[in-house]
């Protein structure tokens, strides 16, 4: 990937997102002893970066190839995220779900003009499910995290924060699946003025932490964590981008979250979700890393229910 | 007041507070059938737009009376607003409040550098503990919403949301003590282009709508509202320029701004008090009136008990 990919990304979906606005609070200043920016990608369309990639990837098709439409399988943002770029662009979109997943979120992706099929609730079934319509629709199967258009489009909100503060010393993602840490590492290599990238992950779900130990891909052992938009996998296409550009990945544990979370809430005035509250944790965890630096931060996304918040 | 006045205390407090972002949301757009443009007051410094009136007010003092102090009275944001402002300008804050105020917000006040004062919780005992303040300390005694240097301040974010959005034919705020609207009146009237003001005010504390009607400034005869910000009373200062320039103030219930407040946070993604929420029912209560309109909304803001929603 060369910058110029990251620049053509960006020029190409600007007028389908949102610049979303950067924030700061003295407040959270002090406490942590940094300058932190928080890039609010809650307030990005649909709610979450994921936005960005979704637009990217099904730009990235061919116009046949649009027209016969895109499908994913994913209960989370990205199902919300491809249905709306979906209908921003005139694409079909085909959204996999597990048969148990909340009503709310499936009423989220239709709301968004996307198909949902129901499956049951494993690996399997879902992985036949969504091969079953690229054979019947000639659909395009898209992945949340692991394809290279996905990971520039997401790279591109470190793009416009680095736009805005080009002197960041650090800037933090939470960890999922990899595809924004991946993106960002990239953004801020080719546009960051030796600007380090750290992934905050929780230690419910440590499948980062371990294979930067490792050198290899490891799985997550358990998944117990609030923070739901992190318990995807690393795949092969992000991997080798965090093991070349990631600096660190700190690891929080659940009550370091909800009460990152909760700070976010209070100080920031902004509604984010548990993931989003990772990545502070780890500054507030962290402190000597990151003390008198210009710190960004990624907040990833919103889409939160009120009626069942952790404080 | 002359639109040179708002320059200048524009010019004035911009040092001190934030030009706070303006967000946008395609689904409340389709939901209220306009182009609406929510002012976020809530990520003002110390989280609401009393900071603007509060920084313009002390500004305005001599140096003498700088070096003696300020002093008002209450337990909501012009507590913390003052405190913070004159923090930040080096001049001490005398903040009387009612004994049975919530601990949260005298600390807030103390965190922002404001000597609490405590009171009886009547009326007359926080006048005179004011008083004796002004007598001991020579302090300089501010009100919050009827003082034309409150109001110029309170102005200043209608001005920065109409610099972005110059062609906006409607901007909304909640109505309390008349600070913000009167301000936000001046405001559309010197830098918009036919740009109406609109008021949102809760059924249950209706002085502003019946002072409208009568010609008089009438009082409140119920506060019983959620709105805990918009329970003053109109002012001599404030009142003549919301009868000369406001067009109408439209009343809501208790219901109508709860549930405008959950669309707030769920769809716009912020945390914001319930009297910001006045406006945007304000706004779905009498649709017609904005329909293809574009509608300016301050959200005045985000200083909300999250142990305590309605919710």
């Amino acid at each position: 990937m060369e910058k110029e990919d990251l620049l053509a990304c960006h020029q190409r979906i600007k007028p389908f997102i949102h610049n979303t606005p950067v924030l700061t609070s003295q407040l959270l200043n002090g406490m942590v002893g940094a300058s932190l920016f928080f890039k609010c990608e809650n307030f990005q369309k649909m709610g979450a970066f994921k936005m960005r990639g979704g637009v990217n990837s099904i730009m990235q098709l061919t116009k046949e190839e649009q027209k016969r439409g895109v499908v994913t399988h994913s209960s989370g943002n990205f199902a919300q995220a491809l249905s709306l770029a979906s209908k921003s662009l005139g694409v079909p979109a085909y959204i996999v779900m597990p048969s148990n997943a909340p009503n709310v979120k499936k009423e989220a992706v239709k709301g968004y003009g996307g198909q949902v099929i129901e499956c049951e609730p494993t690996l399997e079934a879902r992985e036949l499910a969504a091969e079953k319509i690229v054979n019947e629709k000639g659909a395009t199967f898209l992945h949340p995290s692991n394809d290279m258009d996905v990971i520039l489009g997401q790279g591109t909100a470190c793009m416009e924060l680095l736009e805005e503060h080009p002197d960041l010393e650090y800037v933090i993602t939470p960890v999922g699946g990899g595809g924004l840490i991946a993106g960002t590492a990239l953004a801020a290599h080719f546009f960051g003025q030796n600007c380090k990238v750290v992934g905050g992950e929780p230690l419910e779900v440590d499948d980062a932490y371990r294979s930067l130990k490792s050198g290899k891909i490891e799985t997550n052992i358990t998944t117990n964590t609030i923070a739901d938009g992190l318990k995807t996998q690393l795949g092969d296409q992000n991997f080798p981008i965090i093991q070349k550009h990631v600096d660190e990945i700190i690891r929080v544990t659940e009550e370091e979250i909800v009460t990152a979370m909760r700070l976010l809430w209070e100080r920031l005035k902004i509604v984010c979700e548990p993931s989003c509250a990772v990545a502070f944790a780890a500054v507030q965890k962290e402190k000597n890393t990151f003390l008198n630096k210009k710190v960004g931060i990624i907040i990833s996304g919103g889409n939160v229910d009120l009626g069942n918040l952790p404080f």
